[in-house]
């Protein structure tokens, strides 16, 4: 699950916030959807091709499956890096996969591939408009 | 903030979530807002004015003002009441008045004044459509 | 993914509320990681084995490893059913395999799978106390 | 409720997550609760004495009251600013004043005041710890 070589990597990097923890006294793991979505985001908007852009076009994103491990946790106040690369981009559909670590030890938090599918307003599939798709996939 | 003898008063009443706890160990401050909205959500529904058919007939209720104060804690699995009546009805906004307590002792948690707008799609204000709100007045 | 016949299926039915919905007009995925705990917190109780008690004992389940797949959306005031049920009981850890479903249409919109590890306060992994977990498995 | 000139006005500028959003395609107001608790946490870090440190000596700072108001709405992708001041100082409690203004047109969006109680790990309440209190208040 690294990613290859040959993938762009994009960090964010942002301070757990108190509403993020829950009576375990770590980050909820639900939390962590929020930072993977912020995290492609980040990819989105470095690559020229914000997600923003791709929503005023009529066009959304939808989850379809993800799939999660939590490695170790982060508490409030930690800096945590979401690490983001573009794992597979097909006509309809693509896939990121994240690496979460903490800022300043390094150390692996999560790690996650999360499946999104080109919908329309009605929430029906549809082709990624491609004007779009080539600036995401560019490096 | 008790409520007057002549309000009608919906109770509802469900378990606190793991999610909805912070590292306090207790229900973080903001989950209540999720309550108070589900408290004015079954209000209506009582009523015959459910809120899901005011925004098919194009319209939203938008949070203007609110004011909350929090007098005890609750917890996971914690059964917890919401108190709701309506407060005051004018042509172009609601406000509803809440107790929040917990349901085994009755303890109050949090007294509740949310003062709502009616808008419309595009973000402007709007009277309620008459017929939603008188349905919403009748006692 | 769905359940085997030997399988105790426990349901909890509820409404989304407001809240759990986003900019896409349904609810978002994080909002199901909520709706899954609380699928397994009913398993728990309707056990007689509640995760409260397991937590009063000095222990917790974290989440080790999810996947999710998301089949059809669901909106605001839909009312849905998690079907939870025990798919592996290990001296460390429990699997969990869950359905959301439309409540009134049955159209499946989840299926998931959680591995909870057991952990004591320090957050070192632990054998999960014998007595709880028997009273969980018992059918 | 604009802060008054000997106050330190201290400045957080993040962008809105799309979790953060609800169906009615803006910031659902209970998200901007974080917000303003990001606004806090950012204010006790810039001077010198972060909320984490007062958490490590056994105290929390638990919302006592709040009043929102909402004027303007943001949506996802919007980069917000949220101005945090100090109110008050007691012995027992602080009350931080709020402005939260899209950072960009410098609209302001909402106008927030929140009072805290300091209590201990059993949820009494206590004194402030005066080495801490100092730092907060110096200017």
């Amino acid at each position: 699950m690294p990613p290859a070589d040959n993938h762009r990597v994009i960090e964010t990097t942002f301070r757990v916030r108190f509403a993020e923890t829950d009576m375990m006294g770590v980050v909820h793991h639900a939390s962590y959807l929020a930072y993977l979505e912020e995290g492609r985001s980040e990819y989105t908007r470095r690559c020229g091709a914000p997600y923003a852009e791709l929503q005023e076009m009529g066009y959304f994103l939808a989850v379809g499956e993800m799939t999660i491990r939590y490695h170790a946790s982060a508490t409030y106040d930690d800096l945590i890096t979401v690490r983001t690369w573009l794992d597979d981009l097909r006509s309809r559909g693509v896939t990121f996969g994240y690496q979460v670590v903490d800022a300043a030890s390094g150390e692996l938090l999560v790690t996650a591939s999360v499946r999104l599918i080109c919908i329309d307003q009605g929430g029906q599939a549809r082709r990624i408009p491609s004007e779009w798709a080539s600036r995401l996939a560019a490096t």
